[in-house]
């Protein structure tokens, strides 16, 4: 601290700042906490799957017009506008929907309404990096169950049998699954749903990916079914609004009514339901961004093929390419020209580097890198 | 649900809606929750503490000129430009800075940082009703510890001894406090500080408002002498920025390394940030808005003595005025004419209503009803 010359009228108290780390959590002093991607301006950014368009124009004229008096007041605690649209637009109850500050929030709102400290949850892994920190803030011990991979490095099988029989009282899924992007069948989800006595949360951050190819990858019009599931969705990747912070959380009303109680109570911003809704509200640009970014996602898999690369069948907007003992070079060449991709230096992943896919010219741009490295 | 007729291949799982709810933590299930400020629409609002003037004009050309690039990529997870220009305003360290989605967000990060479940909470009562929620949140006992009132109504001294004997890892105290809008004198909370064998956190909320009649209101400049203190600050009230949720929290460096392990990764939305950054940096607009509501609080407080009511000495931008046995009555009378200040049917504040200092025209409707009343 530099502010002793401004205060210099006492002593200093006796405890030090190094003693007053004494009263922080045990399990918190431990914990490396959850590392975001990088970021570094002037880069192509391939490696926080991103929407590579911008969002909807209606989200812009929104934001033009938001009034003084909605900065000035609080925002609805409810979001209720924003849930209506939602509602609507996915056939579920309003009661039944819960607005974050990004699916993050609503991570979080599900760890502390139901795990207690000690109580198990369980996820197949590798996944989202976020579910284990989160686990730990909670006191609740996490049990990561491996994806049945049988000696496949394109298979990534749910362990449905293992996430059952883990004793957990919630079950988190991301579907399709991050990093590996790839589906599991509504069906097989839907079975783990009946027979574990838990919550299942399916994480469908980048599902819009997956509808045009798979009509039935959403669990949502299932939801009615499953008194135990939740949904999650989120305005970050398909929406391009991950600078705004927006996710959804559906589930059987009478859990929203418990986990109303944990959220913040006013935990999304007046301007982000507004212009969550707006973009909601946009279904023809929605369905032509998603398009767009999946028939360039074809593109790229037929371009990256030429390199001999494999990747899990990918259903997000990115790709775990399998790239060999050479994975770590190759992602530091990119860094090198200004083009991040996402790298993790752990036993499953270190052969694999996980790639956004941009827009056309971006694609070129790492298309062309790597081909003069390779 | 109502959803069983778009789905109707199988039968419903075993498991009904209500079986489910023993999956929910027995102690949020027995949770009340935190019950926000009304919002009617076309109502007056003097029930929330808002300002009464709208944000700078600063604010709304930022909002104005966010690009689709801020809101297709993830914002900066540490809100560095933020946190530089509060670290040059406030002459702290940036690195002894976090931002918040409201302070809201920060009060839930420090009780996550601090306090294990069965671990103590203290803070002086009554205060604000949110530091209760989030001990149960989070399994930890808060210890209310009445203000000294000796009989008093005017009186609200700080329960200083008693605050360090609780036993508490952790203490809060809002000051100036709501919602008696009084103010404890920064000596005797620094001397809280060296004595209490925990964390002190002191929630500056409305200490703008306190500044102009009582230069030493705030612990900001006293920080660094204190490495176990933690101070609040919010944009709700005097920025004016309610709907945007924005909050900052100092405290030693050492300190603030933790905490960021324990806030939502994202937690801080881009366009927050930008129009955070420039309400702060219009410095001479918020010592207009400031001074105009001290005044404005001022002619309020002269009206009201003619109704022969009294408060104690207020230095927030409300006064909890001592009504007697028609307090109820008179917040209904209010009410009718749309006029929202806040009532608590507790044996503590059930003579008494808070009042949000508003602009010129809405304080003369509020006079206007009570002289017709009275």
């Amino acid at each position: 601290m530099n502010g002793a010359d401004r205060d210099d009228d006492r002593q200093p108290s006796s405890s030090s700042a190094t003693d007053v780390l004494r009263h922080v959590r045990p399990d918190i002093r431990a914990l490396g906490g959850y590392t975001t991607g990088e970021q570094q301006p002037g880069f192509t950014k391939l490696n926080t799957n991103e929407c590579a368009y911008p969002p909807s124009a209606a989200v812009r004229r929104v934001l033009a017009g938001i009034s003084n008096e909605s900065l000035r007041l609080y925002p609805d605690p409810v979001s209720r506008y924003l849930r209506d649209v939602a509602a609507a637009r996915y056939r579920v109850p309003a009661d039944g929907i819960i607005a974050g500050n990004g699916s993050d929030d609503c991570l979080t709102i599900l760890y502390r309404t139901f795990l207690r400290p000690g109580d198990r949850v369980a996820c197949p892994w590798p996944s989202y990096g976020l579910y284990d920190t989160l686990a730990t803030l909670q006191g609740a011990p996490l049990v990561h169950v491996d994806y049945r991979r049988d000696g496949d490095t394109s298979a990534w099988g749910l362990p449905a049998e293992a996430l059952a029989a883990a004793g957990a009282r919630m079950v988190v899924v991301a579907n399709p699954n991050n990093p590996s992007s790839t589906l599991t069948p509504v069906g097989e989800l839907r079975a783990l749903a009946d027979r574990l006595d838990g919550i299942l949360v399916v994480d469908e951050a980048y599902v819009d990916f997956a509808l045009p190819t798979n009509a039935d990858a959403s669990l949502l019009p299932h939801l009615a079914q499953h008194p135990n599931l939740v949904v999650l969705r989120t305005f970050s990747k398909s929406y391009s609004l991950a600078g705004a912070r927006l996710g959804l959380l559906f589930a059987a009303p009478a859990l929203v009514t418990e986990m109303n109680k944990v959220k913040d109570s006013y935990n999304v911003n007046a301007i982000t339901q507004a212009i969550g809704a707006a973009a909601l509200e946009d279904h023809a640009y929605h369905t032509e961004m998603v398009s767009r970014t999946v028939l360039e996602r074809a593109r790229l898999e037929r371009e990256l093929a030429a390199f001999g690369w494999t990747w899990p069948e990918a259903r997000g907007n990115f790709l775990l390419c399998q790239v060999g003992p050479r994975a770590r070079a190759m992602f530091e060449v990119l860094r090198n020209e200004k083009i991040l991709v996402r790298y993790w230096d752990t036993p499953e992943l270190r052969e694999c580097i996980r790639i956004t896919v941009g827009t056309r010219d971006q694609n070129d741009a790492l298309l062309a890198v790597l081909r003069s490295a390779l």
